[in-house]
Formats: C-alpha cells, sequence, structure tokens
C-alpha cells in the first residue's frame, strides 16, 4: 500500500535525522539536503547521503540543493572563512550568535515547499529547535505559523502542504532520547561547525549536542577531539 | 543628505522597471536580480543591468544570483526546454499558466529580505500584479500579506523590513502610464519569454504588455516580431 510522501529538510545533523526517523514511521520519505556554503559541506553532505541509504530512500526522492547566493550575501560567520566561529554559548548584544544566517529557515522552506508541490508531498518537515536554537528568530514556532500562511496564500488553490516541525518544543536531550527511542542512525550524523574529520568538542553545535546525550544518559555514537 | 535604503527586485521587465522608478523618488536603490534558469536569462540580464546603468547604482547595490535548484525541481514550462510556452492567455483546469513557477515569489522575497537585513535596508519592493498576473498565487496581496508576517516573525529583533507591493492593484495599463509619467527607461526592459533578440509578440507576457500600452494609448517603445 502506497504511504503519503513527506518531504524531509535533511542537514545530516542529529535533528533533522530524529525527524527523518519520526517521519519514516507513517510516510514515504523525499529528503531535501542544502549547500548554502558552509565550512563542513562537504560532511554533511556525507552524512545526509549516509541516512537516505540508510532509509533506503530512491535516487528520484533526493535532492541535494546549493543556496550559493546566501554566501554572496554574507553577514554570518558560519559562511565566512575568516570569522571565528563562536565558541560555546552565544552571546551579543541581541542574544543573537554569529553563526545566524539571516532568514535561512526561510530559503530552506521555500525549496521544500516547491518540491512538494511538485511531487505532490502533502507534508514538509523542518528539524527547527526553539528553546535549545541559540535564539535565531527563524527557529521559533511564531515564524513557523506564519510561513504556513504564506504557503497557505501562495500555493495552488488545491495544493495543501502542512509544515511540521516535531522537534520544535524539545530539548537536545529528549531529541538524542527520541532518536535512540526510534532507532534513528545517529552515528551517521554530523553536527560539528568547524571540523570534517574528527568533531571539535568545542563549537557552539558540538557543545549543545554533547551536553544533550549527556543530560539524556546516553552514550553519543560520535567521537571528540576534545 | 542620506536617503534610506530599499531593495527593490529587478528581473528587468515593464513591471519592476516601473517599481525602480517610483522606488527612486525617495530611496537610494539596491538592486536584485535573480536568475533561476529560465529561457530568456541572459537577456533579462542585460536589461537589468541596463536599468541600474541608468540610474548609477553602484556596484556593491547590485546583486545578481542564482536559483538554480528551481530548475532542478522544475514544474513550469519557464524553466523546461522541452515544454512549450503557453501562447496567449492562461487556460487549464485551475486557471495556473504552465509558466507558473511553484512559489517562485517567496523565493525571490526570502533573497531579498536576507540581502535587506545585511545591508540594512528597511525596505523591499516587488513588482506583484494581482489582476493582471494570470492568477499566479504568490502575486496576491494576501500572499504579500502573509510574507510580511513571516518577515517579521523570522528576522533580527531590531529588524524592520517592509515588503512594498506598489503595482498590486494596477493593470498593465495604469502600470504603463505610471512607467511613463516616472520617466522609467521603459526601452531597456525585457518582457518577451520566448526570444532574446526581437520580443516574439505571441507569448502570454508580450500580449499582456503590448495590450497594456494600447489601452493606455501610449507607444511601446520595444520592437515586436509580429
Amino acid at each position: 500500500m502506497t504511504r503519503p510522501l513527506a518531504v524531509v529538510l535533511a542537514s545530516g545533523g542529529l535533528d533533522s535525522c530524529v525527524c527523518v526517523a519520526d517521519t519514516a514511521r507513517d510516510h514515504d520519505l523525499a529528503l531535501l539536503h542544502v549547500n548554502y556554503g558552509q565550512r563542513t559541506q562537504a560532511r554533511e553532505l556525507r552524512a545526509f547521503t549516509d541516512i537516505a541509504d540508510h532509509y533506503r530512500v530512491p535516487a528520484a526522492r533526493r535532492l541535494v540543493t546549493d543556496l550559493a547566493h546566501l554566501a554572496a550575501i554574507g553577514g554570518s560567520s558560519l559562511l565566512d572563512p575568516e570569522a571565528p566561529v563562536e565558541q560555546g554559548l552565544p552571546a551579543g548584544g541581541d542574544g543573537i550568535p554569529s553563526t545566524y544566517v539571516p532568514f535561512r529557515n526561510a530559503h530552506l522552506l521555500c525549496i521544500a515547499v516547491s518540491w512538494a508541490e511538485v511531487i505532490g508531498a502533502g507534508v514538509v518537515v523542518l528539524g527547527a529547535v526553539q528553546e535549545d536554537s541559540s535564539g535565531y528568530p527563524d527557529c521559533r514556532e511564531v515564524f513557523v505559523r506564519a510561513f504556513q500562511a504564506a504557503v497557505d496564500a501562495g500555493t495552488r488553490p488545491q495544493t495543501r502542504i502542512e509544515l511540521r516541525t516535531p522537534l520544535i518544543h524539545l530539548d537536545k536531550a529528549a531529541i538524542a532520547r527520541r532518536g535512540i527511542e526510534l532507532e534513528a542512525p545517529l552515528h551517521l550524523t554530523w553536527s560539528c561547525y568547524v571540523a570534517a574529520d574528527v568533531a571539535c568538542g568545542r563549537c557552539e553545535s558540538c557543545r549543545l549536542r554533547r551536553r544533550g546525550f549527556e543530560r539524556a544518559g546516553a552514550v553519543d555514537p560520535l567521537a571528540y577531539a576534545i
């Protein structure tokens, strides 16, 4: 029997891997990966491919695209090879870290929605996390709800695409627990913002992830440099 | 005296040229052009450059980007070199023409908003036209309003970016009249979906444009093949 089709935004990181595992329970998967000129782009793409292989997603249901213009626009230390990536938790006047890419999730959702409309998927899944996301404005539920209204207004009348953010109110410990419970292939994921061989253990993303596994009382299957 | 900065989405066509002229009255211009794999991409880029030169927009305030993934996604005859572009006005079961690119204006607005946030522009101008736009869902005011809410929710708290669509309730005749009144360089624009040397005169876009000038009682400065 055919199951409904869902587009999942899959960066190759922990959060999106748990989204893939969650969605795979009751949907056929279409996995979307977006390069946007970030430092660890090649390593994240490998993680994406490994996760897609794990779930036996056919080639026609994988889309790897590029948002190279985000690098041309700049404005984030994740995209600028000269800028230092912040160590540890975010600081700064407005509480928004330098790794913030302006309006990034809107770009990702646009691609996912266009693809979903073309392939007939009724669900788009984004692994945004509100409380644990260091204050990126486009990771909050209020943004996702507003974007849903824009999707409803901006697509064909017969199109119904529901945006789902199954992790939005979880913290990293709950996400790690959920991934283990769903038997998600967490050993295939990549989260480090800095290194592509052994995770640095010190960047904002590594720290959040490690602390999440610790608080979950679980073992992170990744090795860390420190 | 410094004037406020506005990002204008400038395709090189009639509508966006009138938006540029309208915005230039009281803003400094930042012009954004997006290639998305459409057939007449090179000709439209030339029109963009000619218009930017006309308004003496400095190089740092011009951004030309690429949405090549829209071509990978497909779903529109504008992007598919094998598909015939409809002649004349739209038909089809849902009244939406085959030249519809799913959710295209959302992609364009995302890029404009990210750039505006980085360069500190408080206004983004889009030449969407509701009544004359052949029923593209993302050309309607209800979509732009919904997207405005997503921008408000998804950008930094101190960021205020106002989306403006000065043509949204005009028809092509009113747009042509407005362009002439503003002394917009309409002879530099390009509207044809099909040809890049002499406008075909038969595609949906040519027909709308010619009829607009006719109804305005004005002379279209472009030559047509038929």
